[in-house]
């Protein structure tokens, strides 16, 4: 009984996430979500990673009726060449993405009776969502003992992020070192045919790069 | 601003809640599943509940891909005639499901800048279900503190359970004092022209109307 559940959104991060958790010997089942993303091609991306990991996936798709993110409305601009040290959270923040995404998470490990879920939440080289920051883990898992029939019957679901305190570069490192197919990932939140390059995730993904010396072979893909 | 989101599900406990948090003055958005549960009764009730109570709503949809519930399933059978102090966790428990709920109407109650989610977790009269207890409760809004950014600003967005230590007779007797149109909820995990009378649910409001001394109107609505 080794299997966990996997978010992926097929960004560097989650796919680094995939691979480390199969690493680790765990049977993964990726989660990949439809949740009104400005752009598909994210969604492809997970599922060419899931593919390539020779791991199972299913999509799960929300119609989130409220907007309130520059990720659910075209009409709100993607933030460019914002600071990346900025303390305030920016347009991209989708209200309680990562508490949603975790909630079918939690009902997706009991269904399948899987003890472990993998979420590739960073609060290094972040853009400040209070959702990836370590207190939220650890509150969301204290609260999942507490509503969880597994929880009840004195079994724990946990919450792993395996790359919550690595530096981009350090990520890179390890997507390399895991064999992850990052020219398959996609990070950027616009949805050209070649990143935009400006956005905070581009920008991080790029100093990502850059740091670990290594080129990055998803900058140019479509 | 006292906006507060409402999950409703339509049933007596729900409706009560919905009808509670109006005389307190919220105006109230009503947040209603379609989650793939056996039958679309329950929706057409919040439907008509919050219609009455002249509160919007939003429809949320949700597939989820897997079971692991009678609710879900229709090839597991509703337990009949459950002795109804029973220790166990029935079949009728879907994985997550108020970790579900709750994520969307933390999310929607952030982008619409309400404070106050409202839900009609029951741990007297209940069926033992891990996620109606006030322990998860407080877990979950100690949670939501840290994951939103409402909760980074310095302000709560609070979880607010009015029935959770009710009897299900003090629950009726609330109800017909706020004036909920019993006549409209339906709370029969069957979907049939009546409510079956057997199901935990079914037994526990009639527990709850026969201790109260009053009829239910809603006992052979259609």
């Amino acid at each position: 009984m080794n299997k966990a559940v996997i978010l992926l959104s097929g960004g560097l991060d989650s796919s680094t996430t995939l691979y480390y958790a199969r690493s680790k010997g765990h049977a993964c089942h990726c989660l990949i979500f439809d949740y009104g993303q400005r752009h598909k091609k994210e969604i492809l991306s997970a599922k060419a990673v899931a593919r390539a990991a020779h791991c199972a996936f299913e999509l799960v798709k929300i119609a989130l009726p409220w907007k309130g993110s520059a990720l659910l409305d075209k009409k709100v601009n993607i933030p460019k060449h914002r600071k990346l040290d900025a303390t305030n959270i920016p347009a991209t923040y989708v209200p309680a993405r990562n508490i949603i995404f975790l909630s079918f998470a939690a009902s997706y490990a009991e269904a399948l009776g899987a003890r472990h879920i993998f979420i590739g939440a960073n609060a290094v080289d972040y853009s400040g969502y209070p959702d990836c920051r370590p207190a939220f883990i650890h509150a969301y898992q204290s609260m999942l003992a507490q509503g969880l029939k597994t929880g009840v019957e004195g079994k724990t679901i946990t919450v792993e992020t395996p790359l919550i305190h690595l530096t981009k570069a350090h990520i890179v490192r390890l997507a390399l070192k895991l064999g992850v197919p990052v020219e398959k990932t996609w990070s950027c939140y616009q949805g050209g045919r070649t990143p935009c390059g400006v956005c905070d995730s581009c920008r991080l993904r790029e100093k990502g790069f850059q740091e670990a010396n290594h080129e990055d072979r998803g900058r140019t893909s479509s």
